[in-house]
């Protein structure tokens, strides 16, 4: 069986155990594909070796432990080698991050794990209180107006007995969830603020959280800045343009921009998240080279190019 | 390429997207299955299927989506039976479980997803105050004591300059998650509360989270008084018990039990596995038919059996 694995060294064509066919990443090659490691993009390279090995099976993250194994132990075959990558990438991370780009990741990751987190525990706490009350998580979907209603409304119950103080242990618990809940908002508040000072076009033009996902995803406004639109048309698809290399399906139409009302209200999504990406782009570089403030004219220019 | 594959109605071979062979299973074999089925367990008809055809690819829930799909394909072809044992197993559950156990499970449950999300969120914290302070996360190991120490003391920064604002935003939002943490601990004295009541020598014997757990995972109260000691002693180790029952490799010596301070101390913990198990199998037949309480004994018991 032919096995397929991409590490921070190289790409590497395995048969028992055994590399047969590899390619090495140079310095040059590591920060050109400095994006496609950090995301998971395919390179170039890649696409001919997956292509020349049509059968291999590629070891990835969802491989199970058995094949993971067997890609770590040949990559430990290239221990220094992966040392000296790993010391050269985060020296151009360094390089490139400002204390804005920092804080704005940071932020917007908190803001994505606590809607993980407040998802977790809103579920758990509709299948608690569902014993006592099921029809409540049946009448309102919305996780937030759920536990609202579950902190402020006291209702006969249908399921099973619970005791008053059984109860009040879940409307606790769900209020402490909604206090979450709160400091989620409170930093969607804080994002826009730091937004407003460090990139105030992108703000203007994608809104806060879906600008600050750009830039997280290309890992600073100043990659962002030197991206082709199409590139950031699609940033966020990685997985349907990697699947369009491979077997010729369908490119990628858009990537996370698909949530900006433009292309949510065009009839025409593709043609629009194109029109979309270039204005965004123009943003970002207008953003990192501190020109002037112009969103608002592309806006109001997007809104009369309706597609 | 051979896949097995097994779902509520029953085990599949299949090849080329065809069944080759196959067991159904039959009602009482559900009802037998049914700790298997929740918990992912090999039952003997799975353990025959999977010698005779040693070669066949498992799917299961890590597959990737490929396979996942191959196997929903072949139970869609068994969609009533599927229905109809669904609704068998549900009546069943609803016939076997109190609103004490629910209470417990919910508990349990909510007491482990908190810890993931304080978990997950203090990890963040983490990153995010460790541009400004990198020091302090190395000092502090504990997820708990890291998030205290951010919150109560202002350090001088060794990191990246972020304005007082901006760090005030991190303290904050690490005082919402030791809320969270707060929150964990009022509901594990309410599970002690719940415990005693309701399974007071499995509480005494076990402490409330080991009991909660083994609760949880036997389904109810009951199944797990009626289970062999042998299988409380495992209970937690399904995946090292089945790499035994497939591959031969060593059989697993315990379970979540293993994080009893009876097993921890011993220098046999097999065997002190073995004792401890005895014991709370006791402890739960006792409890669930409203026995006498001599866990206290028990106790005093085992910790001059030390082994």
């Amino acid at each position: 069986m032919l096995f397929l694995t991409k590490n921070i060294v190289g790409i590497f064509v395995i048969k028992d155990n055994k590399i047969i066919d590899k390619h090495l990443f140079s310095e040059n090659e590591l920060i050109e594909n400095y994006v496609s490691l950090k995301n998971n993009l395919e390179t170039a390279e890649e696409k001919r070796l997956k292509e020349k090995y049509k059968d291999a099976f590629v070891i990835n993250v969802n491989s199970s432990e058995k094949y993971k194994k067997m890609a770590s132990n040949i990559l430990s075959q290239y221990k220094e080698r992966a040392r000296q990558n790993n010391i050269f990438l985060t020296k151009h991370d360094l390089k490139n991050i400002t204390p804005e780009s920092i804080l704005i990741i940071q932020t917007i990751d908190a803001i994505d794990e606590i809607i993980k987190s407040v998802n977790l525990l809103a579920k758990r706490i509709r299948e608690w209180y569902g014993w006592y009350y099921p029809e409540l998580s049946f009448k309102i979907d919305d996780n937030v107006l759920f536990l609202k209603s579950l902190t402020t409304k006291r209702k006969e119950s249908m399921g099973v007995a619970f005791e008053k103080e059984d109860v009040e242990h879940i409307m606790d618990f769900a209020k402490v969830v909604l206090r979450l809940q709160i400091k989620k908002e409170d930093l969607e508040m804080y994002l826009t603020a730091l937004m407003k000072k460090f990139s105030p076009n992108l703000l203007e033009l994608a809104g806060a959280t879906l600008a600050a996902r750009l830039i997280k995803i290309a890992g600073s406004l100043k990659n962002l800045a030197r991206f082709p639109s199409g590139t950031i048309q699609i940033l966020g698809a990685e997985k349907a343009f990697f699947r369009f290399l491979r077997t010729g399906a369908k490119p990628p139409k858009y990537g996370i921009i698909y949530e900006h009302p433009f292309v949510q209200k065009a009839k025409n999504k593709g043609k629009a998240a194109r029109k979309l990406a270039n204005k965004l782009l123009l943003c970002a570089k207008l953003d990192f080279y501190k020109g002037e403030f112009i969103a608002d004219k592309l806006k109001s220019q997007l809104e009369k190019e309706a597609v």
